[in-house]
């Protein structure tokens, strides 16, 4: 009943991957988006389910495979790629050369230097000229690029929380920048739907413990932003923490200030920077950003505080939703001059 | 059965503030300790009931008033403070002028600059005699002036944990003191038992969030240490979180290498400092200590990696045992010429 | 925007005790119900502050005191009272005499025999003529009835779920009415905003533990349901327990089957109860009833089994929803002669 | 340090199964345990790694293969099996003409009738002679008959909860036999050690759910158990729940008591039954049986209430200690002439 709203034709819309964390909540999303059809759906494991049967949610589309995702590509306008990075190394350039407009959730596109997937990604990237005109969809830093773009890479979840704090100290030039740290702490559906004894309830419940220090696959993309912002070289030190929690990010940055900048500088580089987004809310201080506040929304909660010597920058975020599935459509609305939190509030 | 086990005379002990969960688990303790002899705790909450009754140790001891403990502190070798900072600032001095041991675990005779209270504590010193007498008891760091010790600072939870990762590569000059952080994350037990809705399961579990950001009582202290190890001012930022977990703290430092330092002189720094150390194991790396493994026990677990820019050393303790009580009795042994980890293991 | 939707005046509104967890999951839906407008809300706590403040959701209506709400209940068309049993008896009939229609979430009004409310309720019942009128509030159950209601009982949460599960076997005539059991485990909201030491974290997290054995206030309101179904005193035995997890109950009924009856049987009394309920879904048995499933949704997921000699059905709702405050809303679309499920799903 | 503290001879135990939940217990309390020297484990999975790296555990001892552990067997006074059913119903007889006793913590040789074996674990018995001799060790219940024991059938953990709860009330003839009910809820690792979706931290966390409805293996245990102690048929039925927690099981079993029969009787069943158990502790009344008080311990918690009509009897027991690994524990020491909580407390 919502088709048409605005007075626009819908954007028939597919999604690959459709039955990961990510991809539910995706389709969950463009089910209820006012301008969108979704016209198909793929899960290689549920093939032959409906949505309604597997996920609850109000629809009777049917899971395909791939292969038939593609087919039914040609009739769409926008393709959301929710599936792993390789998947999306191969399908990324098929679907862009059918001229419509790809959000790739995955890894797959985020890093302009190809040099870092052998890496932190153990593949050696096959498609550069896909990689070089891939818009980095963080609306509230780029929100220029991505309303031109047709090929979206949809920031990590660790990145988009940790920029979107660190964001308005470097543009404000606050920051001594060698000494930016960034530790953050993800729940556990940050490691997709992987079955494994280390998820399990067993091992989850009651601990907490850093994974993949100093070589996780989003240090390169955090470093690339940040470095970005900054005009210059940042040399972050990042480390991701599991905690026992089933959604959330949760990212502390701390640095040393610039001598001369005090509560006033900081207070208003936030407002600077966030004044009119619809999307990120600055709170009075660190202590005031509350995972809880923020899981099931599409939003980014910030605060931060200085000592005059050094300053704590928090932020929270749903890693399935503002770091992945809800960033995705904003990034879609903004690709399609929709506005751009349709469908999300 | 086991008094005098080492042919030694049981040493009467005293636990004022036994009914919050550290006086708890030092009660736990000091009943199972082969060479104590627990004389009285006291409780106001508690008084008339026995230890058996509230805690199901197995004990008919009574919990009785502070006045009635301090009565009979005049039989004991040792008296614990398990008692707010307030209350240790009020009775260290009586105690320690009967002659016995004190080991308090309250922050009240930590931090040597009395000027440090007022902004951290909300209190004046008024006991600087005692303040410049006390050792700062963490016996891996300082054994030998706790060894000689009649009144002991036992340290903070978070500033066990986190001296405990730095100090190997303090010691070994690894590291940028300029650069040093650590973000460390407590269970609820650290709160304490206060009854608040802050500490409810409807407002802990699932949450996460950071406390007392460049505020935290912790913070001199551990700067304190710190600094002592370095011989230099360490400009220390420290932020805790709360876990939704019971009990635990795990502790992440960073800080930026000198140039030159690589895995090979941060895995000798650490085989340096705790090669010999009974209560503290050091784990592969980093990941390799996760807070599940080290709660219930006295260990400190520790690990720690480098890229050749940064290390990250992670360490994870239980607050209510190397946090707090079995660190106490650690101590204990020590002034007593016991065994270190008797009765601990 | 949604006003008037339906091509109807919108409904004023009221909701007295808004801060409660019920309280706030009802503002939370008659904000966005597209019929109603939210004209008032109460709060002791909260006085002085709005809405968006203290809960997020987008309105900047303050919270007034319960004197202030009377006066503008004046104007409404319709009350909540979502405050204690006490509060509902006083304010009760003073909101019944004003014409509005009143729906109370307390157990004030639902048990139909006053002597109940001493033992039970631990207060004589000073407002018979009103407790007469009430109309109990379980549209799946008694939805003529509801219709016509001037004041509704909103049932409770145990109540609710027990009734919805039992419910089919008695109208079928299934089941031995002796040996009827239900027993229950609600998450820790069941137990309301009080600061209690028991519903901390430390206390909740890990454990599983019965409550009010024997003597829980829904007992009798389960009873009376059910023997009204069954047309028969049903003396049921009901434990509820509490769970460590913040939303949900789930029920476990058990109950000898009358010779004869079978899988067959079983599966078509659910399905006649319940074939056209928009909130009860029928899963293909007791072990498809997931609390997870229902948590945050206005439905009650019901699923039944027979082994020839016993029957268990399971039933599981979100107890501040289906178990209060959709529910509510619920009756009041009823009331008003609204599509049921407006503004619910 | 402890061997012979008894003036005994260790016994010479090994435990086939060492790296499941329950084997990593049993091992924990063998190697404390003053009159057992532990001279082999077997693992499939960590063959080649001893206890200490696995474990944590102070013991060097390699995990071997099952061949290799038959082999040791030969020196050994006594071996558990902590495996498989399948895999005791292979071993169990092989073990036992071995002339050494044998405690089974599987559930292949605790039905009587073997009839039972092909519907509750899908196999038909193969070992009927052993089946007949083999001893159902409770030894609360059944005492004389295990101390005679060469093997021993350890209980499942729902049915000794259960068993514990119920045997008190059947032994005094409270209760209508037709009418007995036994709801029960387990901690995660009753499930073993699968690793499986169902029991990642992304199910179980914020959920409740029954499983094996009216189909549980426990089953038929159960009814035995309590058919036997009644003298009668019991004709139960038992709902088993998984409860987002790691360990414990909370068993609420109800029944309509017998005219006549009121507090009074119940209390004095329960002392009857318990009062000198050293294992049993008998509290107030149901509501005072938490799970997290038994979690970590080798007993059973029971509380009951009537209020004239029904009864309610709550028990608790951690499911892998009285569920399974100390009770094994126990049950040596009975079969052995050893004190029979050696090694427990």
């Amino acid at each position: 009943m919502h088709i048409h709203a605005l007075g626009m034709q819908a954007l028939k819309a597919g999604v690959i991957g459709a039955s990961g964390y990510s991809g539910i909540e995706l389709t969950r999303i463009l089910l209820r988006h006012p301008n969108v059809a979704l016209v198909f759906v793929t899960s290689d494991r549920w093939v032959g389910h409906t949505v309604a049967e597997k996920t609850g949610l109000p629809s009777e589309l049917p899971y395909v495979s791939v292969e038939a995702g593609l087919a039914a590509a040609k009739d769409c306008r926008v393709v959301f790629l929710a599936a792993p990075a390789l998947s999306s190394l191969e399908l990324g350039p098929t679907l862009a050369e059918k001229g419509l407009t790809v959000i790739d959730l995955s890894g797959a596109f985020r890093l302009k230097d190809a040099a870092q997937y052998p890496p932190f990604y153990r593949f050696a990237h096959t498609a550069r000229a896909l990689l070089e005109q891939a818009v980095y969809g963080l609306p509230e830093l780029f929100r220029a690029q991505v309303r031109g773009a047709r090929f979206v890479a949809n920031p990590g979840c660790y990145p988009t929380a940790a920029a979107l704090s660190v964001a308005p100290l470097l543009e404000a030039g606050l920051v001594d920048l060698q000494t930016l740290v960034v530790n953050a702490a993800s729940g556990v559906s940050g490691a997709g739907r992987k079955v494994s004894e280390d998820f399990g309830f067993m091992e989850v419940d009651g601990d907490f413990r850093a994974y993949r220090t100093l070589t996780h696959q989003h240090l390169p993309e955090i470093r690339q932003t940040l470095s970005q912002l900054a005009g210059a070289e940042v040399p972050l030190v990042f480390t991701p923490h599991l905690l026992p929690v089933k959604r959330g990010i949760l990212s502390t940055a701390t640095a040393r200030v610039k001598p001369g900048v005090g509560t006033k500088q900081v207070q208003q580089a936030f407002a600077d920077a966030y004044g009119n987004e619809p999307l990120v809310v600055v709170r009075p201080g660190p202590d005031a950003v509350r995972l809880a506040d923020v899981v099931l929304t599409p939003k980014c909660l910030v605060g931060a505080a200085t000592d005059g010597a050094h300053v704590v920058s928090i932020s929270a975020i749903d890693n399935l939703l503002k770091g992945a599935a809800s960033q995705a459509v904003q990034n879609m609305n903004l690709t399609a001059g929709l506005p751009e939190t349709l469908g999300l509030l």
